[in-house]
């Protein structure tokens, strides 16, 4: 019985696999009671959801979906590190997301909201987190969206 | 009596509202002793002090005024989670600065400076504080700066 | 009889002496059991190792070197803020690594592996930590690579 993958269940989101660091680092890490989930792109099955500068290459609904996969993809990183019990996580504490933006492009909160609203439908008021949300020249693998984030865990 | 509300009445910096996030999350966050501020522009009287890259569109000095006004805004916020209790703060641990930059633009350090100093005058020995600042592409409502800081309270 | 020091010998890294900060902040923070350092650009004996953004100014292979003496600096401020201590150090929880970049260029990764390499040779297992990569239009000094860590101590 689990609250938040009933949750997961309810909002139709499969958590895919833990998506593999793209170098010599690791998904995440513990210090006291926060986990630090390291950058996620919107990987999915194998792909990239949305490639490239928003808006010339990715419009600005592409990326909002790409957020939105960046903090999946989260998810199951912390599903991971908890062994599947996401009810431990007492509260989202920070988002850093970083928007591939051309210059003039201002909408990074727009995007962003992709993976915060993620967190409120998940986790209701834990989800209610802090955020830096910031445009970039460019992005690993040409990725639209990076989304990373600290959780406070009991 | 407040040690830190008498500082700033002494500095005549007067705190605005706390502003309200433009997207969908909250201003803080608090865990365990720290607590983290969202990134924050530097709107003063409902409007953006500073719109455009360093230094084509937003000049030096501009920048390091609108820093320091991201700071005033982060210490309104921090005055609201603290419900005025400013003096709870035991120290600025970190701040993260991003500035809207031209190509080329390399004084991150010189803007940021308006965010940092404000803190060593109001905060003194506390203040001291890790920092990041880098350069962006372009930053939400078109900011020229952009600041989140991590605090420890008692 | 220091671990970490001898395995720096063994590895052939002098350490140098921690790099002044070039603005106001200061090299290093603690909070509780974690020490944020910030920022660190690749200097070494007085002069930068790498300026302007890859790859147009910095070949990739002189970002990736960058990358680790960005890491070298910040081992140095560590062992500055632990009075020599450096086996103290439990866990490299996190890098923060900015890689100044042209636009379309999405290698951050392999340049941000130069810092996280590092922390992995000289730490090992304790040396795993999660990061976020990101490629920025511009850093201070004109360095090609900028990289802040948090780290957990005994």
């Amino acid at each position: 019985m689990s609250r938040i993958h009933d949750r997961l269940e309810a909002l139709r989101i499969q958590l895919p696999e833990a998506p593999k660091p793209v170098a010599a680092y690791v998904p995440s890490v513990q210090a006291g009671q926060l986990v630090y989930v390291s950058g996620q792109i919107p990987i999915s099955d194998g792909s990239i959801l949305a490639m490239g500068p928003v808006p010339s290459k990715t419009p600005v609904e592409q990326a909002i979906a790409a957020a939105r996969q960046c903090g999946i993809n989260a998810l199951a990183v912390l599903n991971d590190h908890l062994e599947g019990d996401l009810d431990r996580i007492s509260r989202i504490v920070r988002l850093g997301i970083f928007v591939a933006s051309d210059p003039g492009f201002t909408d990074q909160p727009l995007v962003a909201n992709g993976a915060s609203e993620l967190m409120l439908e998940v986790f209701g008021e834990a989800g209610r987190h802090a955020r830096a949300a910031v445009g970039s020249v460019a992005l690993p693998l040409d990725a639209a969206v990076e989304v990373e984030l600290i959780v406070e865990v009991d």
